[in-house]
């Protein structure tokens, strides 16, 4: 069994973000020289996801303001979690509605995708270095 | 390291529908030979979910109202997305709800499930034909 | 190729409730031998999360609010589900915005973690006794 491990490191300008990750995942892939397999691509910290969807700027923005819906920034007072000094406790409720990880196929040396599938880093309380793990194991 | 990769097709008739695939999934842990391993099940279109709950036709019927309120298909306006000429904004946040895969674990030779689980295919833009893949890998 | 597979059984006193099981899951990886390779974590039941999240008093408390927003547990009567007898419809809705399972890498023979990332059991209809089930594949 071959194995690669890699961390990928984002700074976000802003608080919120979503950054098509798919050519870096592509490149470790090659490196690892794994033909069969799994390739795992998670957020490292829990205000930021990784998730599998279309790089498509509209839906991109859809995803921003449904997100905002479901989990208000502010007033950050209504968050428990904000007493501790922190503002981003909507972005920990965020990170859950689109994941942690995504765990794609590798086969015969390359990421199992359909038509549209691209890897994204989805950050939701940015401005601040951050890492996104890539682990793959196969043959 | 054995692995075994398969395409699943499927056509649903309508927009939105939720079908039970556990006995393909458990016919390909069968013909792959894995005893002890992982089973990788991944929709390939973005808009579209596995994931793995109940086959009770009342909590399907909850699922489908409960994702209509958290993300409305109508008015199709509403979403950026729908000025590329789609109307299908709606299911790729439906779809991130309800996850894009599941893995599963194999045990004896078999998924390793608790006494309801069942895997599903959740399709939130129907009317073509679409793809899950199914990767298993092990000894 | 090394395999664990290990049940953990829980019960829960109250319907709700998020157990940090981070403990456990380290010292099967231990009892693994793998060095590198990948931990899957899982509920068994369909009515329960493992998720990966901040072990933080007031985020448990704010998660919970806001899954009950967005899967009221009452009228019971709103969901079909509870036609079976059940009252448990919402439990199947919140573990869906949670999730079923996470996947962690393992590297030199831990898990392979950021800064506050800890695994969690998240009970939705507790009770009575359920399983998380744990698989380690990896060399």
């Amino acid at each position: 069994m071959k194995s690669l491990t890699e961390h990928l490191w984002f700074e976000v300008g802003k608080r919120r973000d979503y950054l098509n990750i798919t050519p870096q995942i592509e490149a470790l892939v090659k490196k690892s020289g794994v033909r069969e397999g799994l390739c795992l691509v998670n957020a490292m910290h829990i205000t930021a996801s990784v998730y599998i969807n279309d790089d498509e700027e509209g839906l991109l923005a859809d995803y921003d303001e449904w997100l905002e819906g479901l989990a208000p920034h502010a007033p950050v007072e209504r968050y428990r979690h904000n007493n501790t000094g922190e503002d981003n406790a909507d972005a920990h409720l965020k990170r859950q509605v689109m994941g942690r990880e995504v765990v794609v196929a590798i086969t015969g040396g390359k990421l199992d995708f359909g038509p549209w599938e691209q890897i994204f880093y989805a950050e939701f309380d940015g401005r601040r270095r951050k890492r996104v793990l890539v682990k793959i194991i196969g043959e």
